[in-house]
């Protein structure tokens, strides 16, 4: 295994240590639990708190979009392991100001029965709490089993659109209602070319032959709907889009957000000949794309290949999106 | 060779069809030639054009710093390759406006060849240029033979501080003394544990046994200063940062910016790791870290590896670096 780590067993303590140092400027750990990171302005002042977590390895996620405009508190776990339940309701407590705190999370086992158990205790202590679970992964499950998908890339667009609601003074009732809607117009598939080795396992998630790629593959390997042979970039996407488009479905008319994601180790020259053949697919159907996205922001380590997410813009979600946004690895005026 | 790619020998083509449509707030061709590439309100209006160019397969260099505070055009060539002259001619046609351009460049034969011949035919017309080239990297070349050295990922701080210094009107002799001044205080070392595969190529551009890393590694994959056997990531950071601060040299007391950049393939988890131990290595030697970069800036296709990138600081540099840019991949506020 040839990874620039040292023991394999204190990767995320010392990822943190060098994150924490050169992003002081927006993130500080909460006093009461050191894989609890917030806002170095938290809790949060007149506004709901926006708060996720998950696994570690799948950078910038979930840390890189702590900040004005985005995420108030992640709680981070080891490697593509859930976060226990102290270190989540140690970021509801150490975030939350007073107008409740939202818990957006993607569909995996444990995430659900930690944020959800995570939750009650801050009710307990009398603090408002919702949850948004993300089901965007087309690579799993029908489009009639929701609690079978899990949440991947599309979860950038519910942490966006929710942490500039919350920016602009929603209640958490609306910050919800945000989560929910994005979620429900949003769809990604992915696929893989190579796979990822966890260090404290030291070997590949999945094996893949030389001419072989994972269709519909997950966010920590999982194995997709199809193994098929390796074609051109063109055919991937077309494949991948049809998946994607059919689902939700969008239309012709529709107007969406595209957003190319790189799993870790594929070139950003070749996510954009994606790209490419994305706008020729849509602009086919007669879907106009009102924003594109391109670049890794929700990793798997350095897994090989892409997913594509799409979204179904109205006027609230542009603007939403449009919001300014001040964090490591995404901000904007 | 898993690439996700249609004709290899379309990449660069089809890569820019893709970053144009994303991009085009900030981006667009020049009239004259397809991948002469400038900010959508060039020509440069009562300042310097600040203007690079070089292979493609590094982005987000160089076209993903094309915007307000940094870049004015880049000329993009094919895979690891110089762009021809007419290509940079027309970015110093299309972007200067009347201040002069400032050519900036990497120390590579068929670069600074092109970029020469260009700015000799630019000058015949009438166009005020002036060139610097960046020779950041140690693992190439003694001190004293800077004629052999690479311009690597410290050339993202060049194109940073000299935009800054355009931005706020610089004349040209000031911008260029700017890069020359950043280029003699910034030193760069690589190394990587796997190769990356040019597309119209389709083989490694080097080879590795399982256990070996090359030090000292080119952004092309040249050969570096070793080859060694892998190990721990800490001892890794401390080789590198010696060769790095011995040949400038860095001492005690000095400010530096940092830069850990992936060259394609290593997770972010790793470079912070990296960074953890460049925080304790440069503590160590009484140097203090005013700011730190970690992230894929400069990337070689899929090449596994990362590069530290160290510059002295001054207040003159502090602020240029702090100064707003807004391009696809670098915005501050």
């Amino acid at each position: 295994m040839k990874k620039f780590v040292n023991d394999p067993m204190n990767v995320v303590d010392e990822m943190l240590e060098g994150f924490l140092f050169v992003n002081q400027r927006y993130v500080r750990r909460a006093s009461g639990h050191p894989r609890a990171i917030v806002r170095t302005d938290a809790p949060a002042q007149n506004r709901v708190a926006v708060i996720t977590g998950g696994g570690s390895g799948h950078k910038p996620s979930f840390i890189g979009y702590l900040g004005r405009g985005m995420l108030d508190a992640v709680a981070v776990g080891e490697v593509f392991t859930s976060p226990p339940v102290p270190t989540i309701l140690e970021c509801i407590k150490a975030s939350e100001g007073g107008k409740g705190a939202m818990l957006l999370l993607g569909n995996y086992a444990g995430d659900v029965m930690n944020f959800d158990m995570a939750a009650e205790l801050a009710r307990d202590e009398g603090i408002e709490v919702e949850q948004a679970i993300a089901t965007d992964d087309v690579g799993a499950g029908f489009a009639d089993e929701p609690e079978k998908r899990r949440g991947v890339s599309g979860e950038l667009l519910i942490w966006k659109c929710c942490g500039a609601a919350a920016e602009r003074g929603d209640s958490l009732a609306d910050v919800k209602h945000i989560a929910e809607k994005v979620n429900s117009r949003t769809r990604t598939m992915g696929v893989a070319s190579g796979p990822c080795i966890v260090p404290a396992a030291g070997k590949p998630t999945f094996v893949l032959a030389d001419n072989e790629i994972e269709v519909g593959v997950g966010h920590h390997g999982e194995a997709g709907v199809s193994r098929e042979l390796m074609r051109p970039v063109d055919e991937i996407v077309d494949l991948l889009a049809e998946k994607v488009i059919s689902d939700l479905p969008f239309g012709e008319g529709d107007e969406v957000v595209t957003l190319i994601n790189g799993l870790g180790a594929t070139p950003l020259l070749e996510l954009y000949i994606a790209q490419r053949r994305l706008q020729q697919n849509l602009a086919g159907r007669g879907i106009r794309i009102g924003r594109s996205l391109v670049g890794e922001f929700f990793t798997a380590l350095e897994m090989a290949g892409f997913s594509i997410t799409v979204m179904r813009l109205d006027e609230e979600l542009r603007q939403l999106l449009a919001a300014p946004a001040e964090t490591p690895y995404w901000t904007q005026v």
